[in-house]
């Protein structure tokens, strides 16, 4: 047995099922060949991806399966150069923890902090991945109609309602309905993202009482029991990133699937620290410390550069006190598994789960 | 057609489903009488009641249905008296309102700040409700056996797995998973409440897998797809607190309930300024003020007596300026039906959805 909808029909999905991108290594080449070749959506995070790499990445997958997969690019935009005081204060706050770990102190960060977004967007034009998504902000109107001119469907994050209509009117394929749960950066760009943690139960039902298109939910989906859930709630997707994190074939560093596969409680905080945007991880000690200390940070991405180094050296080192932990609420439900064996696993697990609520039904 | 779990056939229950304590107000008689007359199981919240007007409204639901209903109290300590200048700097931050509501000056406050635990317990003991549920701690172990004792069915809230095992561990007999979504209370007490706002979702499936009671799921729940969703989720019941404030039979005040109509995204805020304890709302100015002055507080309950009167006038001034708005975060999808009626949509909804997400099922 299987469970399709329209949406994962439309893709030639063998579950209803997206692998999460996960931009910064995670979603590595291996993981979204491994996701896609075993029936559900694997998805390239292409958000730190220079266009020759996103072509590099996306021809080795298609040498290894011919199924779709997506690609997603953050299109926030840029922000100009960084003052030098601004600078002074971001560098000196994270310099005890450069010591600590043995590096040299931290330079000034220069632009660009990212890809240039227009080279990223003509690379996804060239690729023409069966799905390009975009996170923190929309895309402008000329990207749409071409992309979608090229049979590319094409989807964005929304975390309240109006960034999931301001999407249907824009000519999006579907939304993705970030609720609060999830892993990773924060998807909002019309409000508050603080204020925008609308936990993924809740903002799925509004999200899909409140738009037309097709919804992917997203957020602290980790089983079975998650995917039928979703799917009661009106989704036609559900998208899957931590779950995935602690496989094999990830690219995340070994610090950080060991961490996520320790962690007992949901030990989650949401953090502007490491990227100048609000993403949620596993609590770490560069976490704590920096919210306590109130300590000052560069916009994003700017901060990236800041705090790169430092969690490349952390994560050599296996430490997993300056690594970006990122992890939904669900984390201690992570798994290591190959990933065609938890595709399967969650495959068995969601359609049990399916036939356990049908098989609440009685005649009244 | 309905939806039946052991633990609402356990309580004879027509419905899966329980509708929220809410104390302050909104879980009238009128309202508990209503939806345990309607097949769901209706809940007091009785956190400020003293102990005969409990025993009043419980004889007066029973002279209304001989359906089964249940209780709550909050099981939190009471704190000592407050020191003197705490007291000056809570009432010196609400004192600009009560000027601007034209009430006196706000008078230094004195416990006790709620009726006497002990009293309501005993209270309970002799109203023997089907269903007995603590908020905001556990409950000291003789409680339990007496009550248990009684034939009372025992729940408490689990906002991560910590506190669900910790109730299980007790003896008692089912769990609240609060996720993040809800409105009202944290009921968090073994880890900071700010720090346990895991979703609905992931929360649901934490606990379920944790435990091995019973597991009912509360948060950002407001219709049948909901429900459908914390049944696929592994919940035996679903508790709905937010989508009964508009009924008639609520006891919330009319601005309450023109707010939470008027809602058209999550603008919900969790804050402590109105009682000293954290509690999800709907925004406004009072919620976004007082957290913009960084205000001080008494602590739990004793902060309900510096704001008392000032909800008090809000209210009669029909302003939802200065009231409580409790409400979780999928307020939006609020209904002004009368309870009987909004429970029969439920249903009717939630049969829907299983039958729906039943659909996606298919040979492969």
């Amino acid at each position: 047995m299987k469970l399709a909808t329209p949406l994962s029909a439309k893709l030639g999905l063998a579950l209803p099922l997206v692998q999460a991108p996960m931009a910064g290594g995670p979603s590595s080449p291996e993981l979204v060949a491994a996701c896609s070749a075993a029936g559900v959506l694997g998805s390239f995070g292409f958000a730190y991806t220079q266009p020759d790499e996103m072509k590099k990445q996306c021809a080795w997958v298609r040498g290894k399966t011919d199924r779709p997969f997506g690609v997603n690019l953050f299109t926030s935009p840029q922000p100009a150069q960084v003052d030098a005081a601004s600078q002074r204060g971001a560098l000196d706050a994270v310099a005890g923890y450069y010591k600590e770990l043995g590096l040299p102190a931290p330079e000034p960060v220069n632009a660009p902090f990212a890809p240039d977004l227009e080279a990223q967007f003509d690379a996804v034009a060239e690729i023409r991945p069966r799905v390009f998504t975009v996170h923190l902000a929309d895309l402008p109107g000329k990207g749409i109609a071409e992309l979608k001119a090229k049979g590319i469907l094409l989807g964005g994050s929304a975390t309240c309602i109006a960034e999931a209509q301001r999407l249907e009117s824009l000519g999006f394929d579907f939304v993705i309905a970030q609720g609060g749960e999830a892993g990773g950066h924060r998807g909002s760009y019309l409000r508050n993202p603080y204020q925008s943690l609308t936990g993924t139960l809740a903002l799925t039902r509004l999200v899909v009482r409140s738009v037309k298109l097709p919804v992917i939910a997203a957020g602290g989906i980790m089983d079975g029991a998650g995917i039928a859930a979703t799917l009661a709630l009106g989704a036609q997707l559900a998208q899957l990133g931590t779950a995935f994190i602690a496989c094999p074939e990830s690219g995340a560093s070994q610090a950080h699937k060991d961490a996520l596969l320790a962690v007992r409680e949901d030990t989650t905080r949401v953090t502007e620290k490491f990227s100048g945007k609000p993403a949620r991880g596993l609590s770490n000690r560069f976490i704590e410390e920096m919210a306590t200390r109130n300590a000052p940070q560069l916009a994003f991405p700017a901060q990236n550069s800041v705090t790169g180094k430092l969690r490349q050296a952390s994560a050599k080192a296996g430490k997993p006190d300056f690594i970006a932990l990122w992890a939904g609420q669900a984390a201690p439900l992570a798994r290591a598994l190959p990933a065609a064996q938890l595709i399967e696993q969650l495959n068995t697990e969601a359609v049990a789960a399916v036939r356990n609520v049908k098989g609440l039904l009685h005649d009244s």
